[in-house]
């Protein structure tokens, strides 16, 4: 988000020296804006969901998509109810740490009705996003009651931060930290989170008995459905962090949205050379997908701050970084099915650092207080204070993190039972039984073994998803008696 | 939609009073942030199909998607020959009951050309998505052509109320009922028109012979995908119903938004909890899909009028609603494939009385004409006005329905022949072949018992989707001869 | 786009006139409106990729969307460094057939900061849209490097002609010829390039050795998903081409948008009574598919030129354009497994041609220079520059397609082996295995016929999708060892 508004950079001050926080300083024109970038944003959902969904395996797939309708209900639920105050609350009682006031965020019908409730909508937009990055690390294993606790304490790992950069109490805030659009404290932040709990929860089950290479995805298709989903996202993601158009913002936010495709275009093609050498002359997915998603991730600190050919640079390092990193978290047996950590984790932080080098002083606006990182001669300060925020950022959430699931852990293990792992969670947790995946197999070999376990054997009698209905003992010809139809004992040969 | 615009309200008197029409008094960030809406509205037609296609068996996911072209494109011509003009129609012809005038939309090039084809543009958003909630009650047993008749006959069900509460010549909105974004005339009127279409074709072959548990849907990853398209389409649909941005109006625009999410939270929890109760500890993903829809449906009539939390009851309500109805109207073996009448008639009923519940008169708009509900000291008045709007859309829906398939079904057979049924609408409609869905077994039986049929016999030749293709007696070699491969006789092997 | 902006109109002058060229003429309400409607836009590739992907067999479903995603990077990428200034280049070495200049588009933080970003970013979403009509033609079939290559040289041939229409330096925009959002440059000379380039690759392996009739679609549904992506994309593809809505142009951005449903109401119904007539009474998806999307590309070209009821018309005629031209290419032997010529090639044409026909001069906008089409009395003028602009757009298209082909050709075989075509691309560029296509069988037939082959062999051990994890010598215990299970030898029975 732009740090500051054109009025206060008309009149050279900082915003927050007014009554109105920046926040909360927007026109009518930027409200609109800020809601239309937050309708598109909320969009990256469904792109999270598909792409999580993508690859893990069928046996799996529904249930990596529940939990991410979880994470928007029990994580918008608390960001209403605790996260947006802790983030941006403005009573007297806030700390440089932590922002303290705005609860069960309400307004009232007052003058700031319309920018509080535009400015929650988007940042409920990034919260909701911030969480459903960690879901994916913790997919196949997970216990879905134990998501559904740690989906509700989560806020609190991304609101704390968010307020130290974009917060005007913030720490960070105060020293000049720039991050525009969240590579930190959404994505590093995120990133962090998924490293502390897929090690806390241990790979999969046989995940590394044949090596390191990854398992097979459940719906390539569905993956690049996601990627694709994802990537116009990105564009209103970071386009609607100039939060509003009035005075020159409308500027630096066709800047940003043009540095973001930028950026991608040299992630993309990274991810595809990257592939090319180290794959024999094949085209991984997930090269190509961590690749772009690398890009875009790193872009997002500095969005509008780049120029055009430095954002391919930014891109293609990012998208490195993210199809590198993926196979050494594998030879550290961390089990990471949709790679979160090494494109959230480590592009992120690629993208904080970024700032300190390539930034560009925006002279209309004062997102960096003036300041230039070091290839625009803004000298050491700038890369000096990104790298703070980094290890702030990394440090709390590992540490967090790690608290929650330790809590959450006690309360419900967070590991699933072996053969829930084993059957899948789509069919142990949502009774939903897929075809040609190999669980009826595990099934009849679970029951064997333990005949007694009644859960299992109930589970024996789900129907397969999509299989044809229309079965039992029909009897045609009560219906449609006209068309003289006789085949009344179809039903052996049918159901069967 | 607002019932005022700023331009009246600062003026406290009501737009209908002047010589523009309040549906037509749109500036020019008024048409643009309608329009935008409009477009993101449209998205909710794919959240419909998928999350239709989802639900029913694979043999019929084709089918269904299908049906939801056709109500674009039949209702769609058919809103704009004489569906706009019966709900809007300004002639001096208009009656309390049915507006006259503006058939064939078209304003020319004059000075309302932007605001009309804005208005027109945004209420046709609003009647394909009414047509389309009652698409998934009938699905799997509904003739194609009988379908394609109704969907065109359709629009009639939807426009007329739609004009009793929108049109200035309405009788409702003449007594001052309140719906800013159509849980009566969109989502009452169009689960009404589901429990009436569903009850009329009975339940589909065989679906009771096994107890009143839910079909295993055919796709539940296409279900949620839809699920997740329709929320963000929903923030559009209400946030876009304030009409504009122009004079208040952006802020209650934010207000929507944030109201529509809270309520979806609220519906969110609920689902995933009584799935919890009421299923032994396992989600279901339709408590928790009926859960979002049915909060979501219910909060649509008072989307700017509620506090935060308070959106947060409505939707719980709301939620609970749609979760508790599916399995009732079962045992009145009602069989509604997808629960529109549950998500859409009965949280819809909820949503309209709501209103005069929870409502707050919104000062700087004239929406509620300055009239509060029960809970915030505004009588009992508002509550009957909408209880007895809900008793007319329900009467207007359920008839005019009935009257509509009636009349149909004496044109066009509304049931499938019972082999088709069996058969699945794929193959014997659209000439589409699935694997493994037990289609062929079924194809066998019936060429077994009426071998003379020669439309059956016909389907027998019908390739699976996706087979491989590069079959058939394939001469390698002829193309990429320097590769000097001989493999000629493939042909046996490849194609069976 | 708007050929003039309102200032200019105002004055009654041309903006080419003026110093700054229309393409920048923006204020910050047209930016925003641009940058909004261009992110919809880009949710088109996601159309795009569903469509391809869904009408491909299984076993090449992953390998097109890929080409998706590197016709955004490669085609992004070059449209950045050199087709932005071939089309639309200031310099004065612009010539009336070729734009120079604005290379490497970058244009600092000055006055024009924000429209030359909005106004590349609006045109990078049609360049990328151009590219990605190509590539469903040349499916199942295409060397992936190879495609690689001609997905960056490709840019070429969209650039010019678009130079030639919407840039002032344009022997085409000089002439007069109208074209708002590009049924010329985009979809004809993409259809053209599809033609070209489907008839240099030869049919697919088989493809008419039992007929003619079309292969069985891989994904129906996502086929029908990507048509729904692909419309609601358009409108925002038709309406943001006013490139504003200043002055009157908001206007006209309202009738672009009714225009363009209006249109695929008649695209939409001709498909359906096609295949009903042609299919003895079913209904055929890609009839339906193609019906609508025939009809969007040959509105876009007037699209706010026409009444609502010639629109209608207009769609009808490009929908059985589209409709009736697909079986005639599979005559002659010339295989498009999307119809990517008979829908953007034969309705394209049909739309440039329609603006000579039906266009009414928009009196507020000088899009037409004054100029209206033969049925409003605008005589044969407009009609006679239509065609001439088409015979240059299929001339410049098939011309410089052939030649890059030839070139990539040289360099990279574009065909594929045909052993590698039998597999499918998924498994031999991706090294993704389906179930259930056929792969394996054709797989174990090359192995016996050229078993000293290493490529093949080592595709034999790849895993399908999907598949079961959990396997390999699982020693379930070490984990849950509280839950006492002892399953320890499962490996043979779960792995194989």
């Amino acid at each position: 988000m732009a740090i500051l508004t054109s009025a206060s950079v008309e009149n050279g001050t900082n915003a927050s020296s007014t009554s109105v926080p920046w926040l909360y300083d927007l026109t009518v024109d930027d409200t609109t804006f800020v809601m239309t970038s937050s309708f598109i944003i909320f969009t990256m959902q469904t792109g999270f969901g598909l792409l999580e969904s993508g690859c893990v395996s069928l046996k799996n797939e529904v249930n990596i998509m529940m939990k991410n309708v979880v994470d928007v209900v029990f994580g918008g639920l608390t960001y209403w109810a605790f996260g947006f105050g802790l983030s941006f609350g403005r009573s007297h009682m806030s700390l440089p740490f932590i922002g303290i006031g705005d609860f069960l965020v309400d307004p009232g019908t007052g003058d700031h009705m319309g920018p509080v409730f535009a400015a929650f909508l988007f940042q409920l937009s990034f919260a909701t996003t911030a969480t459903t990055i960690v879901s994916g690390a913790m997919a196949e294993r997970c216990n879905f009651k134990a998501y559904c606790l740690f989906s509700m304490l989560n806020t609190v790992v991304y609101c704390i931060p968010a307020g130290w950069v974009w917060g005007e109490h913030g720490f960070l805030y105060k020293l000049g930290v720039v991050d525009i659009a969240g590579s930190g404290p959404v994505h590093l932040v995120g990133g962090t989170s998924a490293l502390v709990a897929t090690a806390m929860l241990g790979p999969r089950l046989g995940r590394y008995d044949n090596g390191l290479d990854p398992m097979p995805l459940g719906s390539p298709t569905n993956a690049l459905m996601g990627l694709f989903m994802l990537w116009w996202g990105w564009l209103a993601f970071n386009s609607g962090s100039t939060f509003g158009i009035s005075g020159h913002k409308w500027k630096y936010s066709a800047r940003a949205a043009v540095v973001t495709m930028n950026s991608s275009f040299g992630g993309g093609f990274v991810g595809l050379v990257h592939s090319y050498f180290l794959r024999k002359g094949t085209f991984d997915i997930m090269d190509l997908i961590n690749g772009v998603l690398g890009s875009l991730v790193s872009v997002t600190a500095g969005c509008y701050l780049y120029r055009p050919w430095e954002a391919v640079v930014v891109g293609a390092i990012g998208g490195a970084i993210a199809c590198l990193m993926m196979p050494l978290w594998d030879r550290m047996r961390i089990d990471d099915p949709v790679g979160a950590t090494s494109v959230h984790g480590c592009a992120g932080l690629w993208g904080v650092l970024a700032v300190g080098i390539f930034a560009l002083d925006p002279k209309l606006l004062n997102t960096t207080r003036g300041r230039s990182g070091v290839l625009h001669g803004g000298g050491w300060y700038l890369l000096s204070v990104q790298a703070l925020a980094a290890l702030c950022y990394i440090t709390w959430s590992a540490t967090v993190t790690f608290i929650i699931l330790w809590i959450v852990n006690k309360i419900i293990p967070l590991r699933m039972k072996a053969h829930d792992e084993l059957l899948g969670a789509d069919l142990t947790e949502h009774l939903i039984r897929h075809q040609g995946v190999g669980v009826s197999r595990v099934l009849s070999a679970l029951i064997n073994q333990q005949s007694n376990e009644h859960q299992i054997v109930s589970l024996q009698n789900i129907t397969v998803v999509g299989r044809n209905t229309g079965k039992g003992n029909i009897h045609i010809g009560w219906h449609n008696s006209v068309e003289r139809v006789q085949l009344v004992f179809l039903h052996e040969l049918i159901c069967t």
